[in-house]
């Protein structure tokens, strides 16, 4: 499956050499992860999804009011963990501009690592099946 | 009483402009205050202090590595709020950067506004007088 | 003139109180602006905007995933100066979260002081007219 | 060589969950590579090193006002690449938070890929050498 999402780079995210700063890929990937359960009526109270790994592979910068493109797949499904990948993309200048990948493990109130529910591990993978 | 901070700016504070992005002064006006807290051991447990009011006059840049040295001024301490004032000095240039004040107030764990302790305003008071 | 602008809180713009960090505020009215000038096509190359001044008042926080509305307001065009209003409205509570306002200047490629370009001053104030 | 550097969580840096959010860990690692290049006056005027990687184990939260000790090793340093990797230890509940590594090229005023200069390696290879 595939999610996509739109993201129009603010003044905020930029740095001194006019460029969205390293760290800000991870948060519009986040953005898209968000925009993703939103649609997909993906809620999951008392249950959180910590991030154990993140990683980022830069190509291409992306400028002040560029739009980026990022798409989101899950790789893998387990019942301990979820890996995204992400591709985003530089739509104004036509360039792949960054790729990586996050996984993320369910914990409850306690902060305790706990298993993946069942009916979401399902919902996942009834949405990559259509894709 | 006036307590001073000194903090570096990094590469993720900067702008496209290749200055501090305006909303990162309040957030360096916080750090101030987080270190006055520490510095006279002002831990208030169960108790949380939102800000109502932020307001920032900005006169001078601050760029990549430039030093900002951060004059946190207690203006008023009520039953109910704390004003604070803060002027941000650009030291590596020598010029006035910024000024501008923020006013807390008291909530507890439930976010019900309470009366800002009786030990804290006297805390307060006490440093306030030694200056 | 009102220009409205819609915003859903990310995880990264919550603090650990839940909430959205008081700096945030200011960077989803900047967004607003930003959005502001793409609708009206306010391209000003050459030039830059920076603020010479920011205030906001708090009311009532914005929780993860909570909408907020964003209408900005010009109240001042001058030849020096613009004053942008801003009301945060809580669209999921239907509460009002936020107000304040924001004074920027124009400055040159050199960081000059320059006067607003008149173009621009009659384009604002037709949007203006228009509302 | 091992270069060390200590920062204390800041409000700002957490999120609804009461920890510092994934992408922060990023922000203090650059933070120190910043505070490294300060210490060793590793001045390069006219040129940038942008990442072109950056990865980031994530293992046990930080949280506000915990201190972060950050160790930062240089792995690697050819003609085209530096790589860093960074130890993110949770000084205050005496744990390993995070591990990772960024990767950074060299680039010139023209945004053009360009060698690491001779004498930047040299440098760095010297201060590797002391540990």
């Amino acid at each position: 499956m595939s999610f996509k999402y739109k993201y129009r780079i603010s003044w905020v995210d930029t740095d001194a050499l006019g460029v969205m700063h390293f760290s800000n890929f991870f948060r519009i990937c986040e953005k898209t992860e968000e925009e993703f359960r939103i649609f997909y009526k993906l809620d999951t109270p008392g249950i959180s999804f910590p991030r154990v790994y993140a990683e980022c592979n830069y190509k291409y910068p992306l400028r002040f009011l560029e739009i980026a493109e990022i798409t989101m797949d899950i790789k893998e499904i387990g019942k301990k963990h979820i890996k995204m990948e992400f591709q985003i993309f530089n739509e104004t200048k036509k360039r792949l501009s960054a790729f990586g990948n996050i996984v993320i493990v369910a914990i409850n109130d306690k902060f305790e690592p706990i298993d993946i529910p069942d009916w979401y591990i399902n919902k996942i993978k009834e949405i990559m099946e259509k894709f």
